[in-house]
């Protein structure tokens, strides 16, 4: 960990260059001789080969890693792509007194060159310099090299689509060596947890249906076979944004129900109101399509917002079946009423028979039961009517409860 | 065989690293020492061609797949996407007695300075490097290497959709050498298959549509022209989460069968409860855009949930079709009926025409009649129901028998 | 040709190696020795350059390629993805006598230090290697080379989507050499047809969409410049698995045909009817969404399946004309009768008026009239459900014969 | 441009040769004896770097360009994936005479050891090999060196999608040198423009949606900083084949048109007339889903099919607030005659009020006022129905002009 | 920033080229010795090694960047792909004399052989070359070099969704070196922002969604860990085509808000008014699905045509409940009528009973309540009419305000 102070002291120290001193024909050549003076002008094999060890059998990788942008979030895939910024530093053992050379104090040296850490990404699924991958490194005189790297990274990301999309999800994004051992190579954060955040905020650029919450970095040691690894995490968390999807799925659905629920008070000659309680239901099953391009099948429990509009869908359901319960009652009724009605007028006005004396008697006798299949009914039109919107409301507030605890 | 147990020892002995002893400058340097005593430092033209040979006539390579994720499962192109983490071991030759070299066990040299061996994937459409290609091998002092890669692998799997949703797939991953024979080289698991499977869904990262039930390995032996070859297979099995499936097709269209059944006792004026049936088939119609979305065609025999929602979609044709009979039967009656009224209301109103003479006779002949074809419609549409509702139990008992056996 | 035959009898010979006989060492030491003898072990600059030749001024290649998936056909872009294991023999004239070098009758060479032919594929969009390439070719001590490719190739494939879904599709993948004339490659296939077929069958790893029928071989020299080519034909058959197709676009569409045409048989109120029919047509276009999702626009002819659904689509409309003008003759005809009957009961039950003497008269007059329309609408009726099915039938037996031919 | 001419005679020329002459071991040291006496056995650091100059200060390179498939044409993106085969020529100045060399008139010799020109194409969003990469190419005794590609090429087009689905792109390829400018290199064709498109409609493989009509060549120089340089531009004139799309978009959205138009003489009750017509907007609107995914936002000119299918919906949109409208009236008119009705039933059967005397007076008025609206209803209704089959028959002839011009 | 004008003077310059002069063996030979001259003849390995230095320490590249295409805007990644061309210059100290050699001013130099400048781009997600990457580089007499490179871009870019489809979008191209400080490298514009912003519309090749209003220059200095680094940042303006977005959503929302708005005037049997009201809310679930297509989750203000159509979704809706309240008091004014009537009529013509005696005093109390209702909820939908309207109105202004403003 010395090697952040030093960089800290060596940053902050105000060095005198003297290359204004420096005539250019001086300069010039100067530069060259840094690069002989390190041997990197001739093709030296081992050079990029050998770890270096300089002050300590271990060699200490600083890693610094922005997240600048949230291209993807792919839920079915359960992966994330993100574009990351990653600034790498190490010790490379290549020492020049910038005073001897004209002032000079960093050059660039190709990457082929120098020995270079292999940090893998553990969960990526896809590593992609997302621009051309610069060839250099930034050497400096006290032996420090800096390469810069612009990644477009997919990694696998376990998440929960439990309470979409309202949903926060964390990301791990865990570098390590390949075949580095814990003795051989550690890998640090450069910058804190803090400054990292911040700074990773700043660049973002993108503003899609992600937030950044925070990036947090935890160091951690693995085994590896019979040795152990050193391993960074820097852990991504994210938030939905979810206007739309309440928007598109959410609102509909609930005004769908709202309208079921009214569609009791709708006076039933009955058909009609079959027919407006299947066209919501016709148009709940439409929303289903947007649900099934929105949401994977993911989780063993069933997003919020599934069980939300299946709940409803089958509401709706149940209430149509209540309505054609209630209808046929009715209509039994009714049917009772005419049937007699209509025997009573033909009765009287065309045929005088005499089979059916009591006339008004069995009349009133009908009209009795017949109203009295309308009562039942109207009683179970009512029953059903407060038990739905009981249910309704408790599912509804339990529902908002675990969506937002 | 005797590798994997040879490992197991070595990992075992508590080794007495003498590196503490070792002053810095000396670990440097034997850090260098041990490259020219491998002979790593000159370009060796043979070295990464010719197979390392000790002990054996044949290489014997130790192989470790672990299936991290599980990316995306293809059923229209019958691929599966996931990311393996694959560690390869063999005995490279190169030994070095540690305590002379200041006790480092391990180093890393660059893969194209050793043999390697060309381990291909049958079934692989795709091969990518998940994450950037480690440069590095680790070689131990006792001449073994080892490689990390983590790979993106899309490989072809012949899927079953027959149960889909309630599918388990089993997929293989077929290790093989491109061109060496059994003679020459051997693949063999490193790890025993309980603690692979068990390893697995440790660091299986991801929590999608699928869930990894067990990974198993076996070893087989195929003719490869006029030789025969070792193959190393691991079986991925894993198990679809039916959920949102069930959610978004089979709750409603079961909802809507439901709907079908009960629009039996939706009094008809008739006309009202076939707008009612037909919205039903519109949104199974809709709902078949979901199916289309979700299935591919791919079988010979249809999967389950296509006869579903076929069966469902001709039921509810066909009690459409019943309905308009039914409908005819009791217009025909209420037509006749209503003309003799009408008739009779108009005979007895306005024309005192004598042309009819009987007229009750006829009218209650005209009755008879109308209330023949009425009764007709009624044991129709009774005897259709109990047909119906009975096709509609036995369709879904043998489905479910056959879906979940 | 007659490469083919020496290596079936060079496979059949059972050699006796006397590799047992050989010490390890002895064994180790003769294995790079081969590499010696063949002058592997020198960077040769023109060794990969220099076609081989040996017994003949033309150079003998021989391929084996198998379909081992159909990973996408791509009706729209018109190419086909196939998953291929291509085999490629030739002699490269490096020979050792096996028994002076311990037995070893196979060595594995990198594929950078020996000439390998540059065979193309002409159809080729996208040439990928499935799995990672294989850097060895096997050499045999008779001097013959063999490599392994297991590709994913995209070609280019002309499609006639006809008799969609039934149809049957004919895929070439042409191999010839990028710039060498017959006179100094030629491309000849190893095994035969029939085994090919039977193989390729037996290695075909996926279940999807399309059936793998047939694969022939066929030789081909086409003029290249002013120079020919020998070209190889590998012609793949595949037929489509059309359950799915049938169960969400046909089989709807006919069961909304059958609807249609039953709908006739709804006593019209007649409006009633009209909402039936329209709720149909409605349907229609919501498996048109489907037909729109499967079927690429492609060819001069309409598909069938376009056919089928767009003579529906319009049969439904043209009967929905019908419907309409039915209806309003028999408005017409209900309109002039319910006039009559107002005016008759208003005229007797209201007002005692007298400028209607002749009241019998002109009712039965206007009753006639309309009766008069009524009866052009009911023939019309009849004879257009006559004509309806007629065409229905003829169309789809038509439809049939030319699908299934 | 006298390679052209010159190959022709070469070409033509029967040459004799002798090789047949030529013992075998004879002609593999010819083979031997062009590579050394060309000096391609030493790695020439300059050969390839250094552009051929022979009998010119100007390097001719002459190309055929073969548009073998149309893969994709992406209206979104504005761009068009070609499969293309493209042949260079150029002469090298590596000579041999044939007789000298056993008469091997043509040898293969790797791409990177002989100059190749930079030749790229403008319009490319993405250039890439369709089959592997040759490695070779074919060089002729003459000095003329041939290379041959098979690329996936993704360029750039401007398209119009005004007329779709009728219309007729038309799309370059350009070819130019990176950085040669017009003194130094000349990019000719060497087929010219009619054995160029013939050859290509042989070689096209595809039938899609797209027909290739020409290709025409064009020579053209443009402006390169302070130099010019030489352009080639292949034109490719391609023509849509919009069957399908007449059928799923243009037909269906016919039909509805019609059946609004017809649903004038629905007899009204009127609410069943709106039932119908708002299922038909209904109908057009899940048309437009179709649309939507075929059509992509391009132009500041809005594609015919656009205004053909808005306007058809505002047009059914309009229609049905006419209907409204009309109704409206019409039950104005009836509401008035059924209270006077109402009111002379009740008023005659039930309730003997005086209050009403001049009941038939107040009858008769309100009749002529329950007329009048009626009246007003039937006139606007035909007007407007008169002026929508104006509007519709004007607007499609005009529409149809436009299309087809 | 003196390159700049020294090109143009020399740009301008006739150079009297002597190349006439020269016999041809002369100028091939003249070509090569310019190579020698150069010291390109030798691998040096530290030339592209080595930043040019002459007359400064700092190194200046000049940089022309033209956007020829917008390949594709992603509003849900928040990337944009576009086709750019880019043209660097910048000296490499490698000078001769032209008149010396035979008038050559040009040559093409491979590309590995020189240093090259390593330019990322920070926004950059994916880097591709759009044609084959050029191997050369032109070089100049007086020491400049150029390169051109054709280039795929894929950029994140902060998209701002709020008005969507009338919206302009602001991207950056931002380019900086990899590891270069200020002090050694800047990155200057070649053209000027007018000019360059010209030329790109003009060499601007697609037609597509989006028009390219404006490019802008800036050059910016940001602070990349203790040094300082030069930026250049192009600034491109593209603005959104709405016709179609406008075509297939806002136009077909708007006219199903007018259809509810004028259905208040359907005459209400009240039912068909109710179906009429529920099929204009599920055409706009239908035009949601094409919404959801279009429309990514993105910001926290929901984008303004999202508003548009929630908000006409819920006004229909709201509308419906209204239809249903004002229903359920006409049906109630209606039942006490009608119960009244049928008592009245049942009263006088079957059962002549004489438990109601005041039955025309009962009738008319009862007439008044019924009437109640009624004119109750004729006010309310009179008044709900008015706040309806005037809710449209002051809504669709509000909106029309904000996303133009």
């Amino acid at each position: 960990m010395y090697l952040h102070w030093l960089l800290l002291v060596l940053a902050s120290v105000g060095w005198v260059s003297n290359a204004e001193n420096c005539s250019f024909a001086d300069y010039s050549s100067a530069y060259k001789n840094i690069f002989e003076h390190l041997g990197l002008d001739k093709n030296n094999i081992l050079m990029p080969d050998i770890r270096p060890l300089y002050w300590s059998h271990t060699t200490d990788v600083y890693v610094d890693l922005y997240v600048t942008s949230i291209i993807d979030v792919n839920e079915k895939d359960q992966s994330i792509t993100t574009q990351v910024k990653m600034i790498t530093f190490q010790l490379n053992g290549l020492f020049w007194w910038f005073e001897d050379f004209c002032g000079i104090q960093t050059i660039a040296v190709k990457k082929d060159m120098l020995w270079t850490p292999d940090i893998l990404i553990k969960e990526s699924i896809k590593t992609e310099f997302g621009t051309k991958q610069s060839p250099y490194v930034q050497l400096n005189f006290w032996g420090m090299s800096v390469s810069v790297d612009i990644l477009a990274l997919t990694t696998a990301c376990k998440m929960d689509l439990y309470r979409f999309p309202f949903d926060t999800q964390i990301c791990n994004i865990t570098l390590h060596s390949a075949v580095y051992t814990k003795e051989e190579l550690t890998i640090n954060p450069f910058s804190n947890n803090k400054s990292l955040s911040q700074e990773s905020k700043e660049l973002f650029q993108a503003q899609g249906e992600w937030e950044l919450l925070s990036i947090d970095i935890s160091d951690y040691t693995s085994n590896f076979l019979w040795n152990s690894q050193d391993l960074l995490i820097y852990q991504i968390t994210i938030k939905r944004r979810p206007l739309l999807y309440v928007m598109n799925i959410i609102l509909p659905v609930f005004v769908f129900l709202v309208l079921d629920v009214m569609s009791f008070f709708i006076d039933a000659s009955g058909t009609e109101k079959l027919s407006f309680k299947v066209t919501l239901l016709l148009s709940v099953s439409v929303l289903l399509l947007i649900l099934n391009d929105t949401l994977p099948s993911t989780s063993d429990k069933l997003p919020l917002i599934g069980i939300y509009c299946s709940a409803i869908f089958s509401l709706i359901g149940i209430s149509i079946l209540e309505t054609i319960l209630v209808n046929l009652l009715k209509a039994k009724g009714a049917e009772k009423r005419s049937v007699e009605t209509t025997a009573a007028i033909t009765g009287q006005d065309n045929v005088e028979d005499l089979q059916s004396p009591p006339d008004s008697v069995r009349d009133q006798d009908g009209m009795q039961r017949s109203l009295c299949w309308t009562r039942v009914a109207r009683i179970i039109d009512v029953t059903f009517l407060v038990l739905y919107i009981i249910t309704v409301i408790v599912f509804l507030s339990v529902l908002k409860r675990t969506w937002f605890p």
